[in-house]
């Protein structure tokens, strides 16, 4: 009897550890299931409020040279749950607190024959689910080469998208919204001409990816802390509806080199029926490792303008001249040749932009073009391409120091890369002590054009591991960082907060080489952003590019007040005011919010939001007991009814609303508004109506 | 009439200038023709004593993306003729002087259609002929890439060809010796294993290449001064006897990326009815750019012992722990963990190897295995390989820089790389101000296995630009570098003389792998060092490897006396007595040789050579008055006659000779040698036989 309760016993543990694993979130509304096949494979669901998010889906990953991989053939030798639950506080954000609370499933899988061990640890939070593959210190796995990673996400239907093609260089692409199902016959018109592009599938796309079911399920799917590894799209299997993980490959096509012990970035899922919790979800930045850097105390947003638009727009040039159609950067005498009366980073020209910013109050002026090398940067896959510590002629570098300072202005550094990752890397000690030398404290860094060493990509491990290396060689330095055409970002600036911004999507430069979708602003911040902060360089005035420059056509598809909001909408700690100081002279009554809005917040409220139609959202200056309120509007005129219940009790204040003017529409009256003013309150409503592609922007000033 | 008499005048320019260009060399043997064919394809053609030594070959280069290309539909435009005659100083060498006298042709083509300009420049010398491509800064010619490079040299027969397999990542073969007709057939013998290699063709060698006609005409085959393009090997055309250059791709295939105003390396063909003028030649040091380095006191010529050989043996490990199979820099902690004690780089064994220097006149001791990371450095593909900067928990770096010092006696770094060069560049500065602080004037530094960035190849132009990244760097530093596994030589040491050494060959370390052939040596003057000087690192004196490690049954295919006589054969500014000093114990009278033969010479003579068969050299030392010659021999026992001619005629000499014992041979009696002395001057002669894989070392000391 003894033997048989024994056996029994045995025979229950023993199954009990092949059944499915499940966890809740906090608050019960999401399950998460994990279970094996017959055949050993992993697999995944996820369900919101009993409603599947995610069905059955598969985990693993494909190994070069390797008859098992790591796909199946796995029994569970051990599982643990736990719980976590803390405040942190981040050193710039969109609030000053960040709730941190999850229930975790920790699932340890053996490979049989191989002897392998692979944990997957599951993150189950109120608003998503995180996982990863962890590959601990082991005696039968070190090093190891990826062929493919085979992460499912099963969707549940056939849901409306809102994408970019998939692509190893860039996501610099209007979004299509489209069926899921749409996705395969939209593929080509989507995929617009860039400088450097590389698809791989006719259904690839990239992360982060929003979705709405037909059910009105909000889901994005992204991931986190993508660090030695590389960037992860999603393929489709249009038959199906299962998205499968698509790493970007290196020049010899491997998808990744590991060495256990390792983890690989986070997959996320967040979800909700309410689409301002996709907005404000910190699912991202939670899973990242806490701050590294000790003292903080550098590290401060700013509010920037710029020699640049003028460049973009072909008003004015990069280059110096136009006399030498190939540089070499050590042989070609700037001194000797013709200037070409169009360089706009001169000297004269800048203190100009420094006086604009301190008579404003911005913080900083960002410089591009300063510097040797532009005539012949683009398109030549030139390795030696830039030093970043020889100005042209024209460009007084201890002068312009002296004088910013003199003023209390900052300047921001430029250093395009042209995509010459190793040059860089050569270069950047001396490049950030340039900096520190010269009173720059802050710089943006480019990479336009193909990635050297040639063959590469933008988004593989081995370029991935460069921008990280260069960010945290900044850190060193107490350098901070805005990285444009880099990787997108993953949540990485909670553990270095020294990277202030990415562009890494389609921004405003694009108003200029022939537009963007009206309503890009408002799919944005369900994609790009919630990785991280964009420079999308905002507040354009003048929407018609030919008053720049009469040869460029091209017209920014918004209205002033839709430009006002991006400075509440497009969270980011460091905020252009893009536009030439001439056009801002013209306006500065709406000049005004730019010069007020606050960079760096305590709280924010997601007041309304659907993607690609319209967000609505108000934060609270993180420094002052004022607020910001933000509408950025689609394709249809919209009335927004807000309630100001957000304001404190006690107070009163006074708002000042820049909305569109009655007919103001993106295209045909872009530059229609008006600006009114009321006392309000915390039980204030408002009702306003938004134009085409317009939106509005409120400030509510304590009164005091 | 007078009309006439101009249109014929112009006639005849302008045919002229279609017409064959010719120059001779200066003592008139060589003849080298220009031409281009009726489809404007340039072709050269070479004469040595009036016969071909290359038939009429095509130039030019095939460009990607091109439709033209540069291959064809050129015409003369200029051509210009001129002569150059000095004599320079190098640093260190095989002689304190360098005569470089050539007559030389440039010929201007532009191309029909594209306007584009190319210039060929001819330099011949009497012992042949350098050429090379230049393309001068254009208005329609700036960026380029090559798809290949289209030069030919069209051989005239079947020649005997000393040859290794085109390899775009190693050159470690034994030579096959062949007609060239045999090449295919024999290639996949030849390609014998290795960690890293990648053969392109059949039919496809390095360089540099030795060959001999039929008729005993001596030709050699390589390039000068390879920077900044992709390393170039030869493809044959076995129909027809033709060799192609082929080179080195990148990891996406493209094997050249080029910005006019740029050149080319030089193709040199160095031929004589005489084999010693091929080992004599200074073409390839001539055709190279004048040294850099304006204060050179700091290079000096190092002769040094290592703790090396017992970890190559297998007697003793570059690692200290067997625990840990796989290292994660910075957080394996190697306090913690159990040593190996087979560990050679510790302070205690280094100090043996200091005070054996200093008491028998080395200047210098090399360290292999003094720092973190050599559990798992090889076969990983491992990007964060090593930092260059931490030593074993046993390698006490500041008190054996201490000893040392006290000693006399310098160390040489060690920089194994693991082919991870974004690795090495990233810690570059810090490594090298490492060495200068802590008393490191010269490095060895190691690039086995794949080369990082993966895909890209050992000898492409990426890699090429990165060993001369770190030996110009390695200049700002007065740091000599010695790099092995690097590309090959191409005589930048003219221009860089810091760099000391390459191995960049199947070198003694073979010896312990399975042997080299035993005529190896005789061939290695003829090919390899053509380029420059290679650190072979000579003077084992215990064949039976059994002896050191009975794991290892490997035997040095040599008699001792063929090892002493390396020291003159196989010139190098930098050479090592590699064996363990308990085995120049055992034979301290031999042993004598190494300890007198300088390192730096100021006349050399090349007495005798026959590639494949034997080669013996006399060498002036460059301090004294002192001569010491060397005999290395192949596969048939033989007899040396050589008159002493040189030595100076007021002066009596002691000669010590140290020669193969009667019975003698490299496998079956390699340790037998005897040593007699005679008093000689220059009317002096000797006879002296040659075991089989044997040799002699002759000191000649002047008689005070």
């Amino acid at each position: 009897m003894k033997k048989l309760i024994l056996i029994i016993s045995m025979w229950l543990c023993i199954t009990s550890v092949t059944q499915a694993q499940s966890i809740s979130s906090p608050n019960g509304e999401f399950s998460l299931n994990f279970s094996l096949l017959s055949d050993g494979t992993p697999t995944y669901q996820l369900s919101y409020k009993k409603q599947d998010v995610v069905k059955q889906s598969k985990l693993g990953l494909e190994l070069k040279n390797d008859q098992q991989s790591l796909l199946d053939n796995f029994k569970i030798t051990k599982t643990a749950t736990s719980t976590f639950n803390e405040t942190w506080k981040p050193v710039w954000g969109e609030t000053s607190e960040i709730k941190n609370h999850y229930n975790e499933l920790e699932v340890t899988l053996t490979q049989n024959l191989s002897n392998r061990i692979v944990v997957i640890r599951f993150r189950l939070f109120n608003d998503g689910l995180g996982f990863r593959y962890e590959f601990p210190k082991q005696k039968n796995l070190t090093y190891f080469t990826l062929k493919e990673e085979r992460t499912e996400f099963a969707m549940t239907g056939d849901h409306t998208a809102f994408w970019i093609p998939g692509d190893y260089d860039t996501q610099e692409y209007d979004y299509t919204t489209s069926k899921l199902s749409e996705i395969r016959s939209l593929f080509d018109k989507a995929y617009t001409a860039n400088t450097s592009q590389t698809a791989f599938s006719k259904t690839g796309v990239q992360t982060s990816l929003m979705m709405k079911s037909d059910k009105g399920l909000y889901i994005n799917l992204h991931e986190a802390a993508l660090i030695n590894y590389a960037c992860m799209h999603l393929n489709l299997d249009d038959k199906n509806m299962v998205f499968q993980s698509w790493l970007t490959p290196g020049a010899n096509g491997d998808k990744g080199y590991l060495q256990a012990p390792c983890n690989t970035p986070w997959r996320t899922i967040i979800a909700s029926d309410d689409a301002r919790d996709i907005l404000a979800s910190n699912i991202t930045l939670n899973l990242n490792e806490p701050c590294k850097i000790e003292d903080t105390s550098w590290i401060k947003p700013v509010k920037y303008i710029g020699v640049w638009w003028e460049m973009i727009t072909g008003k004015s040039s990069w280059s110096y001249t136009n006399d030498v159609p190939s540089v070499q950067l050590g042989k070609t005498d700037y001194s000797k040749v013709k200037p070409n009366g169009t360089h706009a980073a001169n000297t004269p020209h800048v203190k100009k932009y420094i006086d604009y910013a301190a008579k404003h109050g911005f913080d900083a002026v960002l410089v591009e073009g300063w510097n040797e090398g532009w005539e012949d940067w683009f398109g030549n896959s030139k390795d030696y391409v830039f030093d970043f510590v020889t100005p042209y002629p024209d460009f007084d570098v201890q002068e312009i120091h002296k004088y910013a300072k003199s003023k209390g202005v900052e300047m921001i550094m430029h250093h395009e890369t042209s995509g010459s990752t190793r040059n860089y890397e050569r270069h950047m000690d001396k490049a950030y002590q340039f900096m520190k030398d010269n009173g720059y404290n802050a710089v943006k860094s480019g990479y336009v054009g193909n990635i050297l060493p040639r063959g590469d990509y933008h988004y593989s491990q081995w370029t991935v591991n460069h921008y990280q290396y260069a960010l945290e060689k900044a850190a060193d330095y107490k350098i901070m960082i805005n990285a444009h055409e880099a990787v997108r970002p993953t949540g990485i600036c909670r553990t270095y907060p020294n990277l202030i911004g990415n562009e890494s999507a389609r921004g405003t430069e694009y108003q200029s080489f022939g537009g963007n979708n009206a309503n890009h602003v408002t799919i944005l911040p369900f994609t790009r952003l919630i990785g991280g902060p964009m420079d999308y360089t905002p507040g354009i005035f003048e929407m018609n590019i030919a008053n720049l420059n009469p040869n460029n056509n091209s017209h920014v598809n918004a209205t002033i007040a839709n430009q006002l909001a991006l400075y509440v909408t497009m969270y980011s700690p460091l905020q252009m005011a893009a536009d030439l100081p001439e056009n801002y002279d013209r306006f500065l009554d709406a000049f005004q919010f730019i010069k007020e809005v606050p960079v760096d917040w305590s709280t924010s409220k997601y007041l309304e939001a659907e993607p690609g139609s319209y967000v609505t959202i108000a934060r609270k200056d993180k420094n002052s007991n004022n607020w910001f309120v933000g509408n950025v509007n689609g394709m249809e005129k919209r009335t927004s009814k807000i309630k100001l219940d957000f304001l404190d009790k006690e107070k009163k204040y006074i708002a000042t609303i820049y909305a569109d003017g009655k007919d103001a529409h993106y295209n045909t009256n872009s530059q229609s508004y008006k600006i009114t003013q009321k006392t309000v309150n915390y039980k204030s409503s408002l009702k306003l109506t938004s134009a085409v592609g317009g939106g509005y922007a409120i400030s509510i000033i304590e009164k005091k």
